[in-house]
């Protein structure tokens, strides 16, 4: 891989300042990049890097004012992070786009394949299925009867997708990933046993979505569990069925979301967080790490914290005062002990 | 899919009033049902919506009350939910009953199949494993050697059935569900590391048993791990070595019950809850979501929450004392104040 | 399997008291061993089961002392149970050793294959990847582009390995485990959605480490995240970007390490636990389960639980007081009164 700096800049709307025919064959972060290398600079915090690095290359603000002299070339751009993110994805992805369909994938005469897909090993396509243009299904991977998968979206290995069930264009899915599993539906019976509810929906997944590895997300009872567009899900997350994430959504690893519950959108979801069945959470929320939401937040863009969670201030304060709990005790006992000789020496005086 | 309101009633053994003639297409919520659906009103609360629904037949419990004109047909029921849920799992239900070897299943000629079953795509079968008549194992399934699958139990793609391990009849098992990987169990050695201690137990589920997708169920060090009869486990569930959950407990996504743990029958339990080793939980306990379970629950039908979990009423009284914590304090200092002015009193006094 | 005392005495070096030929031909807990079973007891509390036990043989520490006659065949070793894994690992391990490559199995002509390998059915292995002597992969196993697998390396069925990662030897990877999948990084963009920073790095685990079934160990941003030598985790653990594990650390079910945190060696992480990401923890670090670990702990070898975790004797204390809120809040309230009393009282006074 050997690109120079004014490609760089032409593929990312940058301005180069020094040498625009400087080579670059990796990248680095900036603090510990080597000759060859691009890096970026995002927060002028660390604005000192700049003048030591040993970059070739380095992305940084428009508005970055240099006041000694550098030695790498710089290509200036409004969002270094996400310019350097456009250079990883062009020249660096180990992920390359694949084509083809290997022998081995059993894809079903009712099935209907896009053009340029590819399906790996042992792939499994069922009756009615649809894989559209570009598809790239990783080995191993299962679709199940009418399920649809979108243009360039990629299932990597072991995804299973159940039936009835529909991915937008652009997704990602990591390995292990179920979707469409039957929700967790059951009936009491007169004996005590359970009677399973059929789940008989599906899940919705929009344009552009992400989902890590060993995510599980169910199918409706009726209607259908949605994920909109550009929901960004960790691994190991769970959204539970007739559930719905709002656009842009993103949830870190280990968090549940339970049934019909609706997640705004824009929101922001620590890992490990638990939100209870049928409640809304309002756009623009956030929510730290390990919190339980045992009702409804109805006032957009608020932060919360804790189990149950309280308003991120409130949280604080309280943590505060939890851990002052044996001064405030000992606070009490003196009172008591003043109370006590006060009222003998009232007695006394009276 | 056609069917008329008279069948449905001979199916759940209700009794009609109006059109038993009149024809069902699909099912729906009862407010937002069309012309057409089936519905069912379960809880009086919402029996507004009956006067008022579009569906064509609803399913109402023999109690129900009505004092105005419907114009849809009833079907009258003693659990309305359970008999909808009937008539779902006889005609709408996307998961048909399978049947039939694909050709690429790989079979070892020390195993024994049962009649009728279906084996997908890709399914490996492992010597001395045994498959019971009516089983379904979808694509990918793994079962190891001398697994057993019962009757009619079905397995969804990706399921890994470790050796020696058994799986009752009719249960259900979602995908990626690791079923008898080892124990979490070392011991210290010498020289700061771990040794493995082999797990050569196995693990037991019994009859009528559902997991949801990607859970973990580990073999017993010697033993058995148990699922008793009628237990269904959410997503993402880990069951560790040894561990035992009784007949018809129901345990929420992402919660962990830790090696030898014993919970009991009729037992609910919320997401993210974890139950450490070596404890007893009585039958008929509740747990909310997120508890941690610290020691044995020795008296049934209980409810806890929290972490560690105290009973529901503690818990509670706790949070609002918490949530008033600041002014427990702000009280502490007014009295403060006030000893100080009454102290000054009366030594102006004395 | 039929083996005699001084055979097992003599894998272990340990020295027999009693009927070396006596033949063992399974394993049992001492409480309720039978006859032919080989038991053990680690913890002198038990010893009375060293007088009852129907076991023929147990293995004793060195200095135990027997004050009574046994009916047992006695072996003695420095670590009882440590002995007795090696003879559960020798003699009667489920888990049998592999060998010989699948019909099935797609093995790319650019891979490298080691001597007396298992690759079992349907295991898929792309361009440039190697497996080493006596590695064992299990059906359904996917090891991506340039992946390494060491010697002896175990890889149940199911396990995703993304390409550019590296496994060591004598490791354990439990079913459906996903190795490399991206880190959760998305760079905000002006429309509110996220782009994808694509993650390059890869995922390095060193030697011995074992991993439960469905874990989730992500792929580094750049560079490496690492499983040090000796890591061992549950099932459901989550090694998110960039992260590091120290040596013969341990981790409990269900539990996350954040991004680019930094877990030091010989620590023993519980269930549930969740660790901030950019943070250290100090070597020999103890964290009970449920506990979230907000900042670094840099003092070796303390104890935390709580989350926010505190010391665990703070947390105990904490806790204490929590439970005795109410009865606080009632000395508070008998001290308003008294107070009042003594104003009053005063007032009269004066």
């Amino acid at each position: 891989m050997q690109i120079t700096a004014s490609e760089i800049a032409s593929l990312i709307n940058g301005s180069i300042e020094g040498n625009a025919e400087q080579i670059i064959t990796s990248v680095g972060k900036i603090e510990d990049a080597k000759p060859g290398d691009i890096a970026f600079l995002a927060n002028a915090k660390y604005i000192n890097h700049i003048y030591t690095t040993a970059a070739s290359v380095v992305i940084v603000s428009n508005d970055l004012v240099l006041d000694k002299a550098v030695n790498c070339a710089i290509i200036r751009h409004p969002m270094p992070y996400y310019g350097f993110c456009q250079v990883l994805d062009k020249y660096f992805n180990p992920h390359q786009n694949r084509q083809g369909i290997h022998p081995t994938a059993v894809v079903s005469a009712q099935a209907k394949l896009g053009n340029k897909v590819y399906l790996g090993a042992y792939v499994v396509i069922e009756d009615g299925a649809e894989i559209a243009d570009g598809a790239q299904l990783y080995p191993h991977v299962f679709v199940g009867k009418n399920a649809k998968v979108g243009k360039n979206t990629l299932l990597y290995a072991g995804v299973n997708l159940y039936s009835e069930c529909i991915i937008g264009n652009n997704c990602i899915i990591h390995a292990g990933t179920a979707i469409g599993s039957d929700g967790f539906g059951f009936a009491p019976t007169p004996d005590g046993s359970y009677a399973k509810i059929p789940q008989i929906g599906n899940v919705i997944i929009e344009d552009n979505v992400e989902t890590g590895a060993n995510c599980c997300i169910d199918r409706a009872t009726m209607g259908s569990t949605i994920l909109r567009k550009g929901v960004k899900l960790d691994n190991m997350v769970q959204i539970a069925h007739n559930a719905e994430v709002g656009e842009n959504t993103v949830i870190a690893g280990l968090s549940g979301v339970a049934g019909s519950a609706k997640v705004g959108k824009q929101c922001v979801i620590g890992a490990q967080v638990g939100i209870v069945g049928h409640i809304t959470i309002a756009d623009g929320t956030q929510i730290g790490g390990q919190s339980g939401i045992p009702k409804s937040i109805k006032e957009p863009n608020g932060q919360y914290i804790g189990s149950p969670a309280m308003p991120l201030k409130d949280a604080f304060k309280s943590q505060v005062l939890q851990r002052n709990l044996p001064a405030l005790e000992l606070r009490v006992r003196e009172l008591e002990n003043k109370i006590k000789e006060l009222t003998k020496q009232q007695d006394t005086n009276s």
